[in-house]
C-alpha cells in the first residue's frame, strides 16, 4: 500500500510514528511543509522537516516534541555574548550540525529535497521525506504591533509571540510561484489512500495545498483521502491553531475544518469522541466522518488513529 | 607610543599579552595572518585571527593555545554522525558561533575587517585587530603524498598530517592579488616601532609580508623594525617552523631565520641565550643583535622579551 501524508511539525510526525506501526509494510510518502522555514545565523532552518526526521529517527526530544534528546545550548549562548540574536529560537548544538550541513549543500547547489534525502540517510526515518517545493516559501503572519499592522515571519509570531495578538491575515509568500519538489506530484498520483494528520490547518497542510498543483493532484488522485481534526472539543489538541483559523474565517471546531477543507478534496474525516455530533454535521458536507480517540497520548494511540483513518480509507474504496 | 605588530598564532599572541604587559601605555596595532584560514562546514575559519583574539580576551584554553577554554565538540560530533567532516579539525562549539557570526557577516558584504572588528567588539583585546587582507588568500603546502606531487591547505599540511612529509614549497595563493586591509599601511607609517614576533617566519610573518606594499611599507617606515627570533638552539620554540623553512631554503637557526628578513627590513633582532654565538653573526649581516631569554612561558616571561624588544628598538633609534 503506498501512503502519502501531508505533515507539519509535531502532531504530523507523532501520527507518521503511528501509521508506521499500524501499517508496517506500507511505502509511505511523506510532503513536508517548508512554510515555516526560517534562516538563521545565515542557516537554513526547517523546522517541520526536522521535527518529522527526528521523530521518526528516534533522535527527537520526547517532552517538547521538537529539538534533539539530551541537547546543549553553547552555540546558542555564544551567538547571544556576540550579541547576535534572535535569542527566542531555541536552536540547540546537536541541531546546529544539522542547519550546517543543509546550509553547505544548499549553497554547493543542491536542491532542498537532495539535502532531505541526504539528511534522512543518516536517520533513517523508515519513510521518504519530501519538502513540498524546492523553492522557498515563507509564511508570514500579519498583526497589529505597538499600533502598526506589520507582516511578521510565522515564526516570530508563533515562537517570539506565542499568538498572543490575533493574527489578521496568514499568507504564504512565494507560494504562488512555487513548483512541487521533485517526487510530490508523482507520489500522489501513485498513492493508495491519501491523509492529513491532525497537523494545523491553515500553517501546515494549508501552506503545503498553496503550491500550485499539489491541491488539484490530490483532488483528481481518485483514491481516498481521510483527514484527521486537530480540533478536540473546541479547542486545539496542542499548539496555537485555532489563532490561525481565525484569521481565515474558519470556526475552531471540528466539523468547521472538514468544510474549510470541503468534499471536493477530503473523503474521510475522523473527529474526535467528544465532537460526535459533529459527525452528521460533516457527514451532511458530503464527507463521511467517524468519531474515534484522537489523543495521540503515546505511539499507540497514534497507530489506532492511523488504523482508524486507513479503514475509513477502506470504507470509502468500497 | 605606536607600536605595530605582525602576529601568527599562538606564539604571536602569546608575545603580545606580554607586550600589553610591558607597555601598557602604548597604542598596539596588530596586523594578524589570515592565509591560515580555511572554509570549513561551509563557514570562514580565521585561526590565527581567534587565537590573538581569543588570548588577549580571555578566552583562549591556555594549555593548548588555540580554540577557547570550556570547550566542548557536540556539534563536530553531530557533523561526523551525518558523515561530514574533516574530523581531523578541532572546532569546538563554543568556538563555532564565532565563524557562524563571521561568515554571516561576511555574506551580509561587510569585509573581514569589519567583521574582525565587530568580533573584538566582544572581545576587548586591548589592541587593535586588523587582518593583513581583506581578500582571500590560502598558504597551500606542495608536498609528495602516495607517490604523487600535490598541494595541499596549509591546515591540512599541519593539522592532518602533523608536517610529517617533507613541504617543498609554500605558496600563498592569491597574495600577489591581495591588498593591504584598510587601516594597515597607515599603522606601518604611524609607528614609532614595528615587532616581529617569534611566529613562524614562512607561514605566519612570511605570509604577511607576502601582500604586495606591506613589505615596502615597512622598509620604508624609518622606524626601528625588531624581530624575536622562533627558532632556540636550532629547533622551533613550539610548532614545526623547521618544516616551512626548509621548504624556503632556510636553515632551523636563529641566524639564517634573520638572514632570510633581511638587513633591508630588519633593524634589530633578539635570539636566545642558548644562541650567543648567533649574535655576531646576525650583526656581521648589518642586523643590530642581542642574546636575552625567549622562552615564553608565561605572561611575565614574554613580558620580559617585548621589554627587551623595545630597549633594541631604543638602542637602534638612538
Amino acid at each position: 500500500m503506498r501512503i502519502v501524508v501531508l505533515a507539519g511539525g509535531i502532531g504530523g510526525a507523532r501520527f507518521l510514528r503511528g501509521l508506521k506501526q499500524a501499517a508496517p509494510e506500507a511505502d509511505i510518502t511523506v510532503i513536508g511543509n517548508t512554510g515555516d522555514d526560517i534562516h538563521l545565523f545565515g542557516l537554513k532552518v526547517c523546522p517541520d522537516l526536522d521535527t518529522v526526521m527526528y521523530t521518526l529517527g528516534g533522535g527527537i526530544n520526547e517532552e517538547q516534541g521538537w529539538g534533539r534528546t539530551d541537547e546543549s545550548f553553547r552555540v546558542k549562548e555564544e551567538l547571544a555574548a556576540y550579541g547576535v540574536g534572535p535569542g527566542w529560537f531555541g536552536l540547540g548544538d546537536r541541531d546546529f550540525a544539522t542547519h550546517i550541513v543543509r546550509t553547505q549543500m544548499l549553497a554547493a547547489g543542491y536542491p532542498l529535497s537532495a539535502v532531505t534525502e541526504a539528511l534522512c540517510n543518516r536517520w533513517n526515518p523508515g519513510i521518504r521525506l519530501l519538502p513540498m517545493t524546492d523553492d522557498r516559501v515563507e509564511t508570514h503572519v500579519a498583526v497589529e504591533l505597538d499600533g502598526e499592522r506589520k507582516a511578521i515571519h510565522f515564526q516570530e509570531y508563533w515562537v517570539k509571540l506565542r499568538a498572543s495578538v490575533p493574527a489578521e491575515a496568514v499568507v504564504p509568500v512565494g507560494a504562488e510561484q512555487a513548483k512541487p519538489a521533485p517526487g510530490v506530484l508523482e507520489a500522489i498520483a501513485a498513492a493508495d489512500v491519501i491523509l492529513f494528520p491532525p497537523s494545523n490547518p491553515v500553517v501546515s497542510i494549508g501552506t503545503i495545498l498553496a503550491v500550485p498543483g499539489i491541491r488539484e493532484a490530490i483532488a483528481e488522485a481518485g483514491v481516498p483521502v481521510i483527514g484527521l481534526s486537530p480540533i478536540v472539543g473546541g479547542a486545539p489538541v496542542r499548539g496555537m491553531a485555532d489563532k490561525v483559523l481565525a484569521a481565515v474565517g474558519v470556526e475552531a471546531t471540528a466539523a468547521a475544518v472538514a468544510a474549510h477543507y470541503g468534499s471536493g478534496l477530503l473523503d474521510g474525516w475522523l473527529v474526535d469522541t467528544v465532537d460526535e455530533e459533529a459527525v452528521a454535521v460533516v457527514e451532511a458536507a458530503g464527507i463521511r466522518c467517524r468519531a474515534v480517540p484522537l489523543l495521540m497520548v503515546d505511539t499507540d494511540t497514534a497507530a489506532e488513529m492511523a488504523h482508524r483513518a486507513l479503514e475509513l480509507a477502506g470504507e470509502v474504496r468500497a
